[in-house]
Protein backbone atom coordinates (compact mmCIF):
# COMPACT_ATOMS: atom_id res chain seq x y z
CA UNK A 1 0.00 0.00 0.00
CA UNK A 2 1.53 3.32 -1.22
CA UNK A 3 1.65 6.46 0.74
CA UNK A 4 -1.27 8.54 0.42
CA UNK A 5 -1.18 11.90 -1.45
CA UNK A 6 -3.05 14.81 -0.23
CA UNK A 7 -4.21 16.96 -3.41
CA UNK A 8 -6.65 20.44 -3.25
CA UNK A 9 -7.88 22.12 -5.76
CA UNK A 10 -8.34 26.10 -6.05
CA UNK A 11 -9.63 28.68 -8.61
CA UNK A 12 -12.22 31.21 -9.17
CA UNK A 13 -15.94 30.66 -10.20
CA UNK A 14 -15.90 28.63 -13.23
CA UNK A 15 -12.34 27.56 -14.13
CA UNK A 16 -13.49 23.99 -14.08
CA UNK A 17 -12.61 22.43 -10.88
CA UNK A 18 -15.54 19.98 -10.57
CA UNK A 19 -14.75 18.75 -13.89
CA UNK A 20 -11.29 18.48 -13.42
CA UNK A 21 -11.66 16.79 -9.96
CA UNK A 22 -13.78 14.13 -11.33
CA UNK A 23 -11.45 13.22 -14.28
CA UNK A 24 -8.29 13.27 -11.83
CA UNK A 25 -10.52 10.96 -9.20
CA UNK A 26 -11.38 8.40 -12.14
CA UNK A 27 -8.15 8.22 -13.72
CA UNK A 28 -7.07 7.50 -10.07
CA UNK A 29 -9.27 5.41 -9.31
CA UNK A 30 -8.15 3.34 -12.91
CA UNK A 31 -4.76 2.97 -11.47
CA UNK A 32 -6.15 0.76 -8.51
CA UNK A 33 -5.68 3.89 -6.24
CA UNK A 34 -7.93 4.53 -3.44
CA UNK A 35 -9.05 7.95 -3.16
CA UNK A 36 -11.34 10.11 -1.38
CA UNK A 37 -12.88 12.75 -2.70
CA UNK A 38 -14.07 15.73 -0.56
CA UNK A 39 -14.75 19.77 -0.55
CA UNK A 40 -14.58 22.51 1.74
CA UNK A 41 -16.58 23.76 3.15
CA UNK A 42 -18.10 20.72 4.05
CA UNK A 43 -16.36 17.13 3.75
CA UNK A 44 -17.86 15.84 7.05
CA UNK A 45 -21.41 15.38 8.59
CA UNK A 46 -21.24 18.06 10.97
CA UNK A 47 -18.98 20.80 8.47
CA UNK A 48 -21.99 20.42 6.17
CA UNK A 49 -24.23 21.73 8.84
CA UNK A 50 -21.77 24.38 9.28
CA UNK A 51 -21.53 24.90 5.28
CA UNK A 52 -25.36 25.12 6.08
CA UNK A 53 -25.27 28.22 8.53
CA UNK A 54 -22.39 29.63 6.51
CA UNK A 55 -24.37 30.00 3.07
CA UNK A 56 -27.44 31.05 4.53
CA UNK A 57 -27.78 34.77 3.71
CA UNK A 58 -30.17 35.06 6.46
CA UNK A 59 -27.20 35.06 8.88
CA UNK A 60 -25.60 38.24 8.69
CA UNK A 61 -22.82 37.09 10.10
CA UNK A 62 -19.59 39.21 10.76
CA UNK A 63 -16.06 38.66 9.76
CA UNK A 64 -14.53 36.83 12.48
CA UNK A 65 -17.44 34.44 12.87
CA UNK A 66 -17.40 34.20 9.09
CA UNK A 67 -13.61 32.87 9.55
CA UNK A 68 -13.97 31.14 13.03
CA UNK A 69 -16.59 29.10 11.35
CA UNK A 70 -14.99 28.05 8.09
CA UNK A 71 -11.71 26.68 10.38
CA UNK A 72 -14.03 25.06 12.81
CA UNK A 73 -15.99 22.98 9.70
CA UNK A 74 -11.98 22.49 8.37
CA UNK A 75 -10.95 21.04 12.06
CA UNK A 76 -13.69 18.64 11.82
CA UNK A 77 -13.37 18.23 8.14
CA UNK A 78 -9.25 17.06 8.97
CA UNK A 79 -10.43 14.69 11.90
CA UNK A 80 -13.32 13.07 10.70
CA UNK A 81 -12.58 12.61 6.78
CA UNK A 82 -8.72 14.01 5.87
CA UNK A 83 -6.82 12.29 8.80
CA UNK A 84 -8.13 8.91 8.82
CA UNK A 85 -8.62 8.52 5.32
CA UNK A 86 -4.32 9.52 4.90
CA UNK A 87 -3.58 7.18 7.66
CA UNK A 88 -4.73 4.54 5.73
CA UNK A 89 -2.78 5.06 2.61
CA UNK A 90 -5.48 6.79 0.52
CA UNK A 91 -5.10 9.97 -1.58
CA UNK A 92 -7.51 12.77 -0.65
CA UNK A 93 -8.56 15.16 -3.90
CA UNK A 94 -10.61 17.96 -1.78
CA UNK A 95 -12.07 20.76 -3.62
CA UNK A 96 -10.52 24.18 -2.10
CA UNK A 97 -8.27 24.13 1.32
CA UNK A 98 -7.19 26.92 3.76
CA UNK A 99 -5.84 28.58 0.71
CA UNK A 100 -9.94 29.37 -0.63
CA UNK A 101 -10.08 31.08 3.30
CA UNK A 102 -7.30 33.26 2.20
CA UNK A 103 -8.29 34.63 -1.25
CA UNK A 104 -12.13 34.41 -0.17
CA UNK A 105 -12.69 35.86 3.46
CA UNK A 106 -8.47 37.03 3.57
CA UNK A 107 -8.74 38.85 0.22
CA UNK A 108 -12.24 38.80 -1.07
CA UNK A 109 -14.54 39.97 1.43
CA UNK A 110 -12.41 42.14 3.54
CA UNK A 111 -10.47 44.18 1.13
CA UNK A 112 -7.84 46.35 3.26
CA UNK A 113 -8.64 44.64 6.73
CA UNK A 114 -5.66 43.22 6.89
CA UNK A 115 -6.49 42.06 9.81
CA UNK A 116 -8.38 39.53 8.79
CA UNK A 117 -5.40 37.54 6.68
CA UNK A 118 -3.54 38.07 10.23
CA UNK A 119 -6.11 36.38 11.72
CA UNK A 120 -6.24 33.47 9.39
CA UNK A 121 -3.00 33.11 8.97
CA UNK A 122 -2.46 32.29 12.60
CA UNK A 123 -5.46 30.28 12.41
CA UNK A 124 -3.78 28.04 9.74
CA UNK A 125 -0.62 27.88 11.95
CA UNK A 126 -2.37 26.74 15.54
CA UNK A 127 -4.97 24.25 13.75
CA UNK A 128 -4.19 22.90 10.28
CA UNK A 129 -1.91 19.98 11.03
CA UNK A 130 -1.72 18.64 7.63
CA UNK A 131 -0.69 20.88 4.70
CA UNK A 132 -1.89 19.38 1.06
CA UNK A 133 1.26 17.83 -0.33
CA UNK A 134 0.47 19.24 -3.95
CA UNK A 135 -2.51 22.46 -4.57
CA UNK A 136 -3.70 22.90 -7.85
CA UNK A 137 -4.61 26.17 -8.85
CA UNK A 138 -6.74 26.31 -12.23
CA UNK A 139 -5.82 29.45 -13.18
CA UNK A 140 -8.25 31.59 -15.43
CA UNK A 141 -9.25 34.81 -16.45
CA UNK A 142 -12.11 35.89 -14.17
CA UNK A 143 -14.37 37.40 -17.36
CA UNK A 144 -14.01 34.19 -19.23
CA UNK A 145 -14.62 32.10 -15.52
CA UNK A 146 -17.83 34.40 -14.97
CA UNK A 147 -19.05 33.24 -18.65
CA UNK A 148 -18.46 29.40 -17.86
CA UNK A 149 -19.92 30.23 -14.19
CA UNK A 150 -23.14 31.75 -15.46
CA UNK A 151 -24.54 29.33 -17.34
CA UNK A 152 -24.74 27.29 -14.13
CA UNK A 153 -27.41 28.87 -11.37
CA UNK A 154 -25.69 30.59 -8.81
CA UNK A 155 -27.91 31.41 -5.95
CA UNK A 156 -25.96 30.93 -2.87
CA UNK A 157 -24.37 33.54 -1.15
CA UNK A 158 -20.43 32.73 -2.03
CA UNK A 159 -21.72 33.50 -5.92
CA UNK A 160 -23.68 36.21 -5.02
CA UNK A 161 -21.00 39.17 -5.69
CA UNK A 162 -19.05 41.55 -8.36
CA UNK A 163 -16.03 41.34 -10.33
CA UNK A 164 -14.02 43.32 -8.11
CA UNK A 165 -14.67 40.76 -5.37
CA UNK A 166 -13.78 37.77 -7.82
CA UNK A 167 -10.96 40.21 -8.67
CA UNK A 168 -9.58 40.14 -5.30
CA UNK A 169 -10.19 36.80 -4.56
CA UNK A 170 -7.66 36.02 -7.57
CA UNK A 171 -5.07 38.01 -5.77
CA UNK A 172 -5.12 35.98 -2.90
CA UNK A 173 -4.77 33.27 -4.96
CA UNK A 174 -1.73 34.63 -6.57
CA UNK A 175 -0.27 35.69 -3.30
CA UNK A 176 -0.74 32.19 -2.00
CA UNK A 177 1.02 31.02 -5.13
CA UNK A 178 4.07 33.12 -4.58
CA UNK A 179 4.52 32.50 -0.89
CA UNK A 180 4.03 28.53 -1.44
CA UNK A 181 5.19 28.30 -5.15
CA UNK A 182 6.92 24.66 -4.07
CA UNK A 183 3.31 23.32 -3.06
CA UNK A 184 1.37 25.59 -5.31
CA UNK A 185 0.77 24.82 -9.27
CA UNK A 186 -0.76 27.33 -11.53
CA UNK A 187 -2.34 24.96 -13.69
CA UNK A 188 -3.62 26.83 -17.16
CA UNK A 189 -7.31 26.41 -17.09
CA UNK A 190 -8.02 27.40 -20.58
CA UNK A 191 -8.85 25.32 -23.45
CA UNK A 192 -10.51 21.87 -23.70
CA UNK A 193 -11.51 19.60 -20.14
CA UNK A 194 -8.88 16.88 -21.85
CA UNK A 195 -6.04 19.67 -21.90
CA UNK A 196 -6.77 20.34 -18.36
CA UNK A 197 -6.64 16.90 -17.13
CA UNK A 198 -3.25 16.50 -19.35
CA UNK A 199 -1.80 19.34 -17.38
CA UNK A 200 -3.01 18.32 -14.48
CA UNK A 201 -1.45 14.47 -14.65
CA UNK A 202 1.92 16.32 -16.09
CA UNK A 203 1.97 18.67 -12.71
CA UNK A 204 1.00 15.48 -10.79
CA UNK A 205 4.27 12.98 -12.52
CA UNK A 206 1.17 10.88 -13.51
CA UNK B 1 -28.61 57.36 30.19
CA UNK B 2 -25.92 55.60 31.95
CA UNK B 3 -23.21 53.74 29.95
CA UNK B 4 -23.93 50.11 30.08
CA UNK B 5 -21.69 47.41 32.35
CA UNK B 6 -21.31 43.72 31.06
CA UNK B 7 -21.08 41.54 33.74
CA UNK B 8 -20.48 37.83 33.46
CA UNK B 9 -21.36 34.90 35.58
CA UNK B 10 -19.06 31.75 35.84
CA UNK B 11 -18.96 28.74 38.21
CA UNK B 12 -19.12 24.83 38.01
CA UNK B 13 -22.49 23.03 37.60
CA UNK B 14 -24.98 23.33 40.63
CA UNK B 15 -23.70 26.62 42.19
CA UNK B 16 -27.22 28.74 41.85
CA UNK B 17 -25.58 30.85 38.38
CA UNK B 18 -29.37 30.49 37.31
CA UNK B 19 -31.03 31.95 40.63
CA UNK B 20 -28.41 34.46 41.06
CA UNK B 21 -28.96 35.92 37.33
CA UNK B 22 -32.68 36.02 37.39
CA UNK B 23 -32.54 37.64 40.80
CA UNK B 24 -29.91 40.37 39.42
CA UNK B 25 -31.46 41.07 36.38
CA UNK B 26 -34.83 41.76 38.49
CA UNK B 27 -32.98 44.18 40.62
CA UNK B 28 -31.32 46.25 37.76
CA UNK B 29 -34.53 46.10 36.20
CA UNK B 30 -36.66 47.55 38.97
CA UNK B 31 -33.87 50.27 39.18
CA UNK B 32 -35.39 51.52 35.75
CA UNK B 33 -31.30 49.82 34.06
CA UNK B 34 -32.23 48.20 30.81
CA UNK B 35 -30.81 44.75 31.26
CA UNK B 36 -30.26 41.73 28.34
CA UNK B 37 -29.72 38.57 29.73
CA UNK B 38 -27.91 36.09 27.80
CA UNK B 39 -25.94 33.41 27.67
CA UNK B 40 -22.96 31.09 26.35
CA UNK B 41 -22.66 29.04 24.05
CA UNK B 42 -25.19 30.83 22.62
CA UNK B 43 -27.09 34.11 22.95
CA UNK B 44 -28.15 34.31 19.14
CA UNK B 45 -29.76 32.67 16.77
CA UNK B 46 -27.13 31.29 15.17
CA UNK B 47 -24.76 30.68 18.07
CA UNK B 48 -28.08 28.78 19.61
CA UNK B 49 -27.53 26.66 16.23
CA UNK B 50 -23.82 26.41 16.53
CA UNK B 51 -24.67 25.53 20.88
CA UNK B 52 -26.97 22.22 19.26
CA UNK B 53 -23.91 21.02 17.08
CA UNK B 54 -22.10 21.13 19.87
CA UNK B 55 -24.13 19.88 22.79
CA UNK B 56 -25.10 16.76 20.17
CA UNK B 57 -23.20 14.03 22.04
CA UNK B 58 -23.82 12.25 18.42
CA UNK B 59 -21.08 14.40 16.92
CA UNK B 60 -17.66 12.95 18.00
CA UNK B 61 -15.91 16.42 17.99
CA UNK B 62 -12.23 16.85 18.32
CA UNK B 63 -10.66 19.00 20.66
CA UNK B 64 -9.78 21.84 17.82
CA UNK B 65 -13.53 21.64 16.37
CA UNK B 66 -14.78 21.91 19.76
CA UNK B 67 -12.82 25.25 20.35
CA UNK B 68 -13.19 26.78 17.03
CA UNK B 69 -17.14 26.30 17.44
CA UNK B 70 -17.17 27.67 20.82
CA UNK B 71 -15.25 31.11 19.43
CA UNK B 72 -17.30 31.17 15.99
CA UNK B 73 -20.46 31.15 18.14
CA UNK B 74 -19.35 34.07 20.99
CA UNK B 75 -18.35 36.03 17.66
CA UNK B 76 -21.76 35.67 16.58
CA UNK B 77 -23.33 36.37 20.04
CA UNK B 78 -21.15 39.73 20.03
CA UNK B 79 -21.44 40.73 16.96
CA UNK B 80 -25.93 40.06 17.01
CA UNK B 81 -26.32 40.45 21.04
CA UNK B 82 -23.75 41.78 23.00
CA UNK B 83 -21.71 44.97 21.20
CA UNK B 84 -25.45 46.13 20.20
CA UNK B 85 -26.91 46.36 23.65
CA UNK B 86 -23.80 47.83 25.03
CA UNK B 87 -23.83 50.41 22.20
CA UNK B 88 -27.35 51.17 23.78
CA UNK B 89 -26.08 52.00 27.36
CA UNK B 90 -27.60 48.87 28.35
CA UNK B 91 -26.23 46.18 31.09
CA UNK B 92 -25.80 42.44 29.75
CA UNK B 93 -25.83 39.83 32.45
CA UNK B 94 -24.17 37.27 30.46
CA UNK B 95 -24.35 33.16 31.92
CA UNK B 96 -21.09 32.34 30.79
CA UNK B 97 -18.10 34.09 29.32
CA UNK B 98 -14.51 33.25 27.40
CA UNK B 99 -13.51 32.01 31.41
CA UNK B 100 -16.03 29.31 30.52
CA UNK B 101 -13.47 28.04 27.54
CA UNK B 102 -10.25 28.56 29.89
CA UNK B 103 -11.64 26.60 32.34
CA UNK B 104 -14.09 23.55 30.75
CA UNK B 105 -11.96 23.38 27.49
CA UNK B 106 -8.95 24.67 28.34
CA UNK B 107 -8.70 22.53 31.58
CA UNK B 108 -11.97 20.30 31.75
CA UNK B 109 -11.62 18.58 28.61
CA UNK B 110 -8.12 18.66 27.84
CA UNK B 111 -6.00 17.62 31.25
CA UNK B 112 -2.26 18.15 30.21
CA UNK B 113 -3.17 19.29 27.01
CA UNK B 114 -1.89 22.74 27.47
CA UNK B 115 -1.25 23.55 23.88
CA UNK B 116 -5.59 23.24 24.04
CA UNK B 117 -4.71 26.53 26.69
CA UNK B 118 -2.85 28.36 24.49
CA UNK B 119 -4.51 28.19 21.74
CA UNK B 120 -8.16 29.12 23.71
CA UNK B 121 -5.57 32.45 24.62
CA UNK B 122 -4.90 33.47 21.55
CA UNK B 123 -8.61 33.08 20.06
CA UNK B 124 -9.31 35.18 23.71
CA UNK B 125 -7.00 37.93 21.94
CA UNK B 126 -7.88 37.76 18.26
CA UNK B 127 -11.53 37.11 18.62
CA UNK B 128 -12.97 39.11 21.80
CA UNK B 129 -12.88 43.19 21.05
CA UNK B 130 -15.05 43.01 24.87
CA UNK B 131 -14.03 41.79 28.20
CA UNK B 132 -16.39 41.93 31.07
CA UNK B 133 -16.59 44.85 33.08
CA UNK B 134 -16.79 42.44 36.13
CA UNK B 135 -16.88 38.59 36.16
CA UNK B 136 -19.07 37.10 39.40
CA UNK B 137 -17.42 33.43 39.92
CA UNK B 138 -20.08 31.93 42.34
CA UNK B 139 -17.87 29.71 44.38
CA UNK B 140 -19.20 26.51 45.58
CA UNK B 141 -17.02 23.21 46.53
CA UNK B 142 -17.77 20.58 43.93
CA UNK B 143 -19.19 18.30 45.83
CA UNK B 144 -22.05 20.24 47.05
CA UNK B 145 -22.82 21.48 44.32
CA UNK B 146 -23.18 18.53 42.36
CA UNK B 147 -25.65 18.20 45.11
CA UNK B 148 -27.67 20.64 44.25
CA UNK B 149 -27.51 19.37 40.52
CA UNK B 150 -28.46 16.38 40.97
CA UNK B 151 -31.93 17.65 41.64
CA UNK B 152 -32.29 18.65 37.62
CA UNK B 153 -31.78 16.47 34.66
CA UNK B 154 -28.65 16.80 33.66
CA UNK B 155 -28.54 14.49 30.05
CA UNK B 156 -26.36 16.90 27.73
CA UNK B 157 -22.87 16.49 27.39
CA UNK B 158 -21.28 19.15 29.30
CA UNK B 159 -22.70 17.53 32.33
CA UNK B 160 -22.42 14.02 31.31
CA UNK B 161 -18.93 14.12 33.43
CA UNK B 162 -17.51 13.02 36.20
CA UNK B 163 -15.82 14.27 39.25
CA UNK B 164 -12.23 14.75 38.60
CA UNK B 165 -13.61 16.69 35.53
CA UNK B 166 -15.45 19.31 37.48
CA UNK B 167 -12.18 19.70 40.27
CA UNK B 168 -10.38 20.69 36.58
CA UNK B 169 -12.62 23.15 35.85
CA UNK B 170 -12.66 24.26 38.98
CA UNK B 171 -8.55 24.59 39.07
CA UNK B 172 -9.41 26.56 35.56
CA UNK B 173 -11.42 28.94 37.23
CA UNK B 174 -9.07 29.73 40.31
CA UNK B 175 -6.23 29.87 37.21
CA UNK B 176 -8.21 32.67 35.44
CA UNK B 177 -9.33 34.49 38.98
CA UNK B 178 -5.48 34.96 39.77
CA UNK B 179 -4.65 36.12 36.35
CA UNK B 180 -7.34 38.82 36.58
CA UNK B 181 -8.42 39.65 40.11
CA UNK B 182 -9.43 43.07 39.26
CA UNK B 183 -12.14 41.86 36.96
CA UNK B 184 -13.07 38.57 38.21
CA UNK B 185 -15.21 38.58 42.00
CA UNK B 186 -15.07 35.06 43.77
CA UNK B 187 -18.40 35.27 45.42
CA UNK B 188 -19.02 32.34 48.14
CA UNK B 189 -22.30 30.64 46.62
CA UNK B 190 -23.17 28.35 50.21
CA UNK B 191 -26.07 29.52 52.28
CA UNK B 192 -29.43 31.02 50.66
CA UNK B 193 -30.22 32.41 47.43
CA UNK B 194 -30.41 36.02 49.40
CA UNK B 195 -27.52 35.75 51.10
CA UNK B 196 -25.66 35.03 47.38
CA UNK B 197 -27.51 37.91 46.29
CA UNK B 198 -26.22 40.27 48.64
CA UNK B 199 -22.97 39.57 48.65
CA UNK B 200 -23.44 40.22 44.18
CA UNK B 201 -24.65 43.21 45.15
CA UNK B 202 -21.96 43.99 47.35
CA UNK B 203 -19.22 43.34 45.16
CA UNK B 204 -21.28 44.93 41.86
CA UNK B 205 -21.72 48.33 44.24
CA UNK B 206 -25.20 47.92 44.07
Amino acid sequence: MGMGRFISFEGTEGVGKTTAIEGLCHRLTSQGIQVVRTREPGGSELAERVRELFLNPDNHIDANTEILLMFAARADHLHQTILPALKLGHWVVCDRFFDSTVAYQGFGRYKGDRSALAKIESLIEQFVPVVPDVTLWLDLDIATGMQRAGKRAAADRLEANDLAFFERVYQGLAYQQQKYPERIYRIDASGSADEVATRIDAALGL
